[in-house]
């Protein structure tokens, strides 16, 4: 009963077995391979466009590297404020950027307010040099709450974007748990509502590495080659990357992973929603599951061998817990099983 | 007959298998699986003490990430004028350490001279303020021209590096064939002479993508933690690194690779050195054969299906080719088989 | 009637004239006057122990460099909310330290609360290489809302540095202001309560540009030589500082001036307390007062040649305020008049 | 008899005189001032066009942010192996820009030769990103040698830099000396030649704190403002820049203050090209002389009072002295006294 995340899974058989596949023969380093331009060029389908597609490490680079990319002297993105970007890349974006900083914005459930961003994009205007100025706008999906943006909210974001000349990033460490979820393609949820760039994350949902920041505006790539050389993040063997994504890509691979992962997701918060001893904390989009819990209950299933986070309690959420009651993070991932769910809600 | 890089070969059967067998489970993420302690601890037998471990994406930034380590303001580290810090790594060293200066060092076959090190480290006395301050030293071992440090040549580096107070660094993106071209110990090479800390490279050697900064001074590692969480290079299923590595160690499988490269490019060598058109540039020590080729020899051998690279005349050099002669780069790797050498030769 | 800011006056006299003074003759360059030592020594007088001492431009730059001193990799450093070095140095401090990240803290009327201020902290444990880590710990002493830090509080901020093993830094724009309040002395006010470093400010005091970070730690000095060169802070003509500094601090001057100020700040804040039309939005411990005025009372006494600016209302103010009311900021300075004062208080 | 450096000068009494002068009444802060918008237009007039004008505190500050703007990641930043930024600015332009490159171009007598600088920029092709990026080129006038580079000297520099698409900076910290020795006009030494930023220092030419960056694209204006303030450099009562610049450029004060300074070094060098002890290292241009002298006369001049510094021999100059003769740099000033000169000269 391991729902502490999904990137404790290790990797799907087909993408593991396409590093063996690939694992022979010679092909040229540093992305130029045939294997990465296969894979490149898959990619702009995906996304029924040319897109300029940047192998890197971790998904902590790909947001990195995306707002550097933005980078103004003195400048401020907006993100949410429980944002992975901000909560949890111990300054990545910070340091890739000379120092620019992260503005927290509020909204209910871990989804960015548009109205509120506005507020906070205007305590920034352009004639305040001591300020700082407002450089990009950063919205993650699915959310750190495991919620999922809908398009329009998408939209909404960005016009408010657009109106101040501000590029929108959509951090996609989850991108195919939100796709499915919101049953819409690539493009729908990305550039035709207004997202310039985006970190398509394959690691959390059945590779072992394999994460690509993807790029709409290809003007924006020549620039990206460096940024992305000087931060360490070229591979030189890529196809080790690519190797991966092929696989991912293959036969909708990447979606039917994400539709299992969700599926166990609701069927976990359906098992708890119908308990008598747990509830959910907010609605569950994605592959995370928010649960209340009394204290005891949530040692107990530990004792019974369940793995799951504390999570703090959010904003939005305070006061509505007794006091002998915690909030707590279950993740669902390709490899989920449901009896292991079963076992979870039972236990409950 | 590919000789382009090392790089350009794929995985060993060995390493990629071992993604395979390692892709099920749950594990914990961040590095703090077992088989992630299982390699730290390997790594530490490896070296016969304790040491700090720390995986990372490519051997960029394990270079950067050890220079980062030794930062200081305006501050200067030292390395062979060719070396692949200041070559081939797009400024991350630089940037990882915010701003600092990588100072050129001549020497003859890409090794540092000590004695030009210390001259060179004394053009910046501490209390002038406008030049900068050293602060590291850096050797590639082997070097970016595939000789190999003697024993006693990396002491005298590191016996300069000591008297200014400096941290020695070594990049080993080719530790392996270093190491057994000098038949000695991974301890003999690095901090039995002086060395600090180690970028302990496998990608080159065999693996996908699997390098390790190694610290030998453990109170170092609490800052790396948060550099290397900080440059994006923490990665989440870190097994994927583990795992590589584990095959790499078990059973001195890595000796085996390098001696097998190295043993290539001795043959090629060999083969070079009989010939009537062509002539090595200098020295073979360890998998990197340089040679002196006359361009339509060049020309022909490509045509014939040979692949490599042009390689700019080091000024020890200049002078001493002819004017229709040029210098070419020969790797050889774990994959390259002995016909593709003997055919090579023979078309010489 | 200008109470815009304490730096829209010029200089005093006697502190110019020094410019004049000093201005024939030769001296050495960066820092290594005569007269550099002597105001050097003169600032041990005045703080009762060894200091080291180092002249920049601004009061942005000292605040910088401090933090710098202090810098980690994904460092935090934890300061109040509106304190000017999170409100208006335009990332200045985040681009010194190569992306820390400054944290704001609550407290009321612009003083961090040493309560909040530990939790804080405590947000960032050290085994959680994903938050970041904490770095430093920041006051404004006078605080940008004009309050003065009782010396207990200092003590008490300090002791929750020094549990984490923070440096405790005071950006002292308006040390000054502060200390005459205090009625302390600059020791008492500083390392005997336990603060390691001072932005030492006389620009906003009657100087043209004379601003010193003060270290109490002698060992931090070396390194904080090339941190301020390679920000492009040492002046070649050091004795421009040191002249104005010198004259600064002569008979105190400097108290005087101060004094002097704050008394403006205090008849200001009388006349407010007892007119019909306008009320303090909070206790006015130095030379700044922020008062609450009905709009329309606002842009009268703006026709009649008042110039203030208008302030954000603080999160502890809010609610407080009629629909037609807004707070505005009032600062006097040395240069302020009682006769302006006068009209201020009797046009209200 | 000191030529140490025009930097142990003070300040001229006209130019220390209008800061008593401006000292008293209260004006905007932060550049915004009349008499800041008065010298703003001035400089437009005495650069023949409309430019941006940003105050700042040192020469390594304009020098730096002038690079800033042109930041690239990876960048490769081409000056003269001796220049300024490179040799004595403790890494500040590599701060500045975020760990880009200076690489050192070879030329006679401190100046760039145009066609090493064109080799340079090639060995950074586009498609490599190993390398890095050209990113802009440097150069000073009057150089670190004390030579001028000649009109056309300038503009064969700015040919390959436009070739290359790259910003031309010319850092002006001896400005006024340059173009004096040059009779020519400030707008044919800059933009009619083809530079496109100019770092112009008064400082060392007779003020006391005094530089300005120079663009003449109007359009970078908006970034450099923000570049400004977030390296600590806008200063609040910015009129003490103002009023410097106001006094230096009334009257052409500036260049009477360089002519006099030329005639100074012109005739130390006309002595020493007469004396028997003594030789010129190389041609006199501006306010710098370099000079070969036995150590013995060297040592008895300094006996007699003459203060001035060793100087390392250029690469172009190895080999042409005695090995009891050393190499000195003799700088004069706005307040050199041709008696002072004389009796040098006489000494000698």
């Amino acid at each position: 009963m391991i729902f502490s995340s999904d990137n404790w899974a290790g990797a799907h058989p087909a993408i593991a077995q396409s590093l063996v596949t690939h694992a022979s023969g010679y092909a040229s380093a540093y992305g130029t391979s045939e294997l990465d331009r296969k894979v490149e060029k898959r990619l702009s389908d995906v996304f029924e466009r040319d897109v300029a597609v940047f192998f890197v490490g971790t998904g902590t680079a790909a947001n990195s590297l995306a707002l550097a990319s933005a980078s103004r002297a003195g400048g401020v993105a907006f993100c949410h404020r429980e944002a992975h970007v901000t909560a949890d890349e111990c300054g990545a974006p910070e340091f890739f950027t000379h120092g620019s900083r992260l503005k927290p914005v509020d909204g209910k459930h871990g989804k960015m307010d548009a109205t509120r961003l506005e507020a906070e994009i205007r305590r920034y205007p352009l004639d305040n040099v001591h300020g700082g100025q407002p450089m990009a706008v950063t919205l993650t999906q699915a959310t750190e709450s495991g919620t999922v943006y809908a398009l329009e909210e998408i939209e909404a974001i960005a016009a408010v974007a657009k109106a101040h000349k501000l590029p929108l990033h959509m951090d996609g460490a989850r991108f195919a748990n939100a796709l499915v979820s919101l049953e819409a393609t690539p493009a729908e949820m990305t550039w035709k509502r207004g997202v310039d760039l985006v970190s398509f994350g394959g690691t959390k949902n059945g590779c072992w590495c394999a994460e690509a920041l993807i790029l709409f505006d290809l003007s924006k790539a020549h620039e990206m080659h460096f940024l992305r050389k000087r931060s360490a993040q070229l591979f030189s063997k890529s196809r080790f990357v690519s190797a991966q994504f092929d696989a991912y890509l293959e036969g909708d691979l990447w979606l039917d992973l994400a539709r299992h992962s969700n599926a166990m997701a609701r069927r976990l918060a359906d098992g708890i929603a119908a308990s008598r001893t747990s509830r959910l904390g907010w609605p569950v989009d994605a592959n995370e599951v928010f649960v209340i819990l009394k204290s005891d209950v949530a040692a107990k299933l530990r004792e019974q061998g369940a793995v799951f986070y504390d999570w703090p309690v959010p904003h939005d959420l305070a006061g509505s817990l007794e006091a002998d009651e915690g909030l707590y993070r279950l993740v669902t991932s390709f490899a989920t099983k449901a009896e292991d769910v079963d076992r979870f809600v039972a236990a409950c």
